[in-house]
């Protein structure tokens, strides 16, 4: 029964994705970690005249020691915001903003200093680079020389200016959701952000589209053109299946007037969730020398990496699949980030955990039941790019200021309609059909554009189409994979993920780069619509054959 | 009953004395805080030519802001300073240790960047200070001119190897204790701890007596020699008074073949320990909207201070003492640093506490219970002076180089024979009258040594006497205070020492200085003599008509 339940588990929850793919899914969720911003290749310039082998090595460790220096300041940002989120006093808030904007600029100058404008010229000119003896001190040089570039045209203060208000946003969003308040507590945050993200774009990327000069710090190289594709395909196909899904003889007779799935399910002692979460993110092998676990309000993987890494997620008596879901999600990261690490090392073997009731099947079936609902973290794996795409064209109209601010609720409300058909209600309204939600269900429901990460979202997408593609390479490479997971066994996925992903951290200076190495060909959503379809064609009986057995 | 305990509490257990005696004891104990570092007034260099009262400003608020970005760093350094000890996970440290090893760099180039040079001899002359339009403004300047004396003979390098080596001992020290293992684990860094010591010192204060240089960084003006007389008056009168304790018929009758205090006492449930702890120092004034309470290996009070100040403590079942005691030491630390904020705010009050089975009279005299015994932590009011003195007869002895570290196990327990009559035996070698420890429970119990603060255990005994001082001024302006302690409300006391000591901060010199404006004479230790032989007089029945009611 535990193997059945860590297969079904984890081989069918929507945070599958992350644990699969890393490096989509790690850029998009390190808020706390302070170094998002990688760069897209250009033409670097060519300024040295003849500089030796030997000369070129030697200017690399000076350049590597100030990255050092850099890396260390922002293993200290990255704690700054995961102790933000789980250990902060509420009236110790405004200082913090205080002290993250004082790191903020000492990191500016760091990463603009002048012994900077002498080495990375000289390194980043093509044949100093090619002197350099490994891929990873040429990719190093490479990506020092984009993050100095885009540093120089920020001023120190724009710097400590996005980090200060990384701050108040944050607390002024805790603040907004827990009220259910819009417009008085983070309408002025959430102008002010749109407005400096727009302002750091024009200086850093000038001539570029606001929106693809966001989308670039967390995916580097996806443009809005590339993604409308993307997303547009995958519209055309998941609308059509949704509507199949609900058409379906199962979802008529037995989904659709059941209560929605956290209502009504099996209520789950905190303290056991807990257990329950450090045991399954054990078995998938994350290292708790190297990390811990904690809970905040919103689930993150914070800390200093790779040799900090600092995971969290939130549990609640009804909301059970959320605490072990969160978990497995933020795993993906930590596993990733600890995957940077060379250090290996085997890891004990799963432990058989009881689920309190339910038969495998039908906690199978409960935790894959499809319900179009209110919130993004709960939904299920067809819905749930839905809320991406709706999220990925709101974000483009705050920033090419079609859509104001202050007009996102009744934007956001009509887009859950049109995508999802969801009807948002407030409380008392009680319009047929309608969910109960106002703006704490409804916009206010993501900490993401408190925090300034516009852009980020499409991640979350583009993690779980890269983990189904990455899944299909896996299994060509393992043929025994969807065995040992069966067993509870995670090590070999494992294994293949560290050698194949991980440890190539920013070697390649995009994800269709790094998939074209790993599986032959750029990121391709088919593999995703494939898994949707055939995962829950069985599920609703909507295909000949398909019955998995259970 | 509640009363009675909380005064009996308060009142009498030797933490006491931070709870009354803010600056000397918190400059103490704020190993996490990265700023211990204050210097004694020497006279100021004449560069100023004319300046207006409005150049004076305008100079005045440039130097504020450096001050302001450097306050921000250092509490920055603060945090991680708790973080270490209380969250990091075990692997994570010698990362870490090269996290803060880089801050440490940053904010060394901070208090010397060459703006200071130009600021800071100019403001500091007298003819300009005078200009200055407040005593805060004045103190500022003197501060910071000090410690820019003091850094710019340090080089960037020696302030990184402190910070790492501090890391370094940290982690060698609880392996070493856990293991109680002196010779591998942690004499090679206790030798390159007391190494260090001395090249800072004679850096930094050339011409100095080492142990000065050192004991000044903690208390400043306080010097060995005015030490050895006060702490030689102390041992005068404290030997005989344990003497006489020691053959009272009460002890004799009563103490002397009972279990030590921490055998045989109540046992108490460590969740309702934390609960204990929370609501007394709820009672005493800590504010958690500005602060928070975890648990780590040895208290302490760190975070980034006004505004966000971490206390600690520890609990055991057994021991569950040191849980209340170590929790109203640290609140001592914490009152004095949330009240450098000038926010005032009313305390709920105190709530009916229960105490499991003893009477307060029982309770007051279990706590009060005198015992020459192995641990600081553990020891009662009369005893632990005795283990200070211990300290600071060795730690000057390591300075000075008549004791090398290899030989610090050995005259450490000489020494707890000589002093407190307490032989040390090692498991299992069951000397009549010895103590089972070994050093796990000898040189290696406390933390101070490991993490550099060589000249920090005196704070201890200067702050229980500061206390006994300022309690009878304090007593003389609040005619109703033991009554209103009695009652078990602090906020009188509180109030008085928020206006006649935590605001004043830094803006006198030295602890003498303080002590003269508050009390009308300097440190005096006579008062805390005084206190002692009257309390145990009574408890021990050594003098007339000396029984407390109770």
């Amino acid at each position: 029964m535990a193997c059945a339940f860590l297969h079904r588990l984890v081989a069918s929850v929507p945070t599958i994705s992350t644990t699969i793919a890393g490096p989509a899914a790690t850029t998009a969720c390190n808020f706390g970690r302070g170094k998002n911003v990688r760069m897209f290749a250009s033409a670097a310039g060519t300024v040295a005249s003849a500089v030796t082998a030997q000369e070129a090595l030697s200017k690399y460790e000076e350049l590597a020691k100030n990255l050092r220096e850099i890396d260390a300041l922002e293993g200290i940002s990255g704690l700054l915001g995961w102790d933000e989120q789980t250990m902060l006093p509420s009236g110790s808030a405004p200082a913090r903003a205080f002290h993250k904007a004082a790191l903020a600029g000492v990191l500016h100058e760091k990463k603009t200093n002048p012994s900077l404008d002498v080495l990375l010229p000289v390194l980043a000119s093509p044949n100093v680079l090619e002197l350099l003896p490994s891929p990873e001190a040429r990719a190093n040089v490479r990506l020092a020389h984009k993050e100095w570039e885009l540093q120089k045209k920020k001023s120190k203060e724009m710097t400590a200016r996005e980090a200060a208000l990384e701050g108040r946003g944050y607390a002024a969003w805790v603040s907004a959701r827990e009220k259910d308040e819009f417009h008085h507590g983070f309408l002025p945050v959430l102008q002010d952000i749109v407005a400096l993200k727009k302002e750091v774009a024009t200086a850093t990327r000038p001539g570029w589209d606001t929106y693809d000069a966001n989308l670039d710090l967390f995916e580097p190289g996806m443009t809005v053109r590339r993604l409308t594709e993307i997303f547009g395909a995958l519209k055309t196909d998941l609308v059509p299946l949704l509507q199949q899904i609900m058409a379906s003889s199962r979802y008529q007779t037995q989904d659709k007037d059941r209560p929605p799935a956290f209502q009504g399910g099996p209520q789950w002692d905190v303290n056991i969730q807990a257990q329950l979460s450090r045991e399954v993110s054990e078995a998938l092998g994350f290292d708790y020398t190297l990390g811990r676990i904690d809970t905040s309000v919103h689930p993150f993987t914070g800390g200093s990496h790779p040799t900090d890494v600092r995971i969290t997620t939130r549990y609640s008596q009804e909301k059970w699949l959320e605490g072990i879901s969160g978990t497995v999600h933020e795993v993906g990261h930590g596993l990733y980030e600890q995957g940077r690490n060379p250090e290996q090392r085997d890891l004990p073997a799963s432990r058989a955990l009881s689920m309190g009731g339910l038969s495998p099947e039908d906690f199978y079936r409960h935790v894959n039941r499809v319900q179009p609902d209110l919130i993004r973290v709960e939904a299920d794996e067809v819905t749930y790019p839905l809320h991406i795409i709706l999220r990925f064209e709101l974000e483009q109209a705050l920033l090419d200021g079609s859509l104001a601010p202050a007009d996102l609720p009744h934007a956001w409300n009509a887009k859950m309609k049109s995508l999802l058909n969801v009807e948002v209600v407030k409380s008392g309204e009680g319009r047929e059909g309608g969910r109960e939600g106002g703006n704490a269900k409804g916009c206010l429901q993501d900490v993401h554009w408190a925090v300034g990460a516009l852009g980020y979202f499409p991640s979350y997408t583009l993690g779980a189409m890269m983990a189904a593609q990455l899944w299909v390479s896996a299994e060509r490479a393992i043929p025994s994979l969807s065995a040992e997971i069966g067993r509870g066994n995670f090590q070999k996925l494992r294994e293949w993920l560290r050698r194949e992903v991980h440890v190539r951290g920013s070697v390649f200076t995009s994800m269709d780069e790094l998939l074209r190495t790993v599986t032959g060909e750029p990121l391709n959503p088919e593999y995703f619509v494939m898994y949707l379809k055939r995962k829950y064609g069985e599920l609703y009986s909507m295909e000949e054959g398909g019955k998995e057995e259970l």
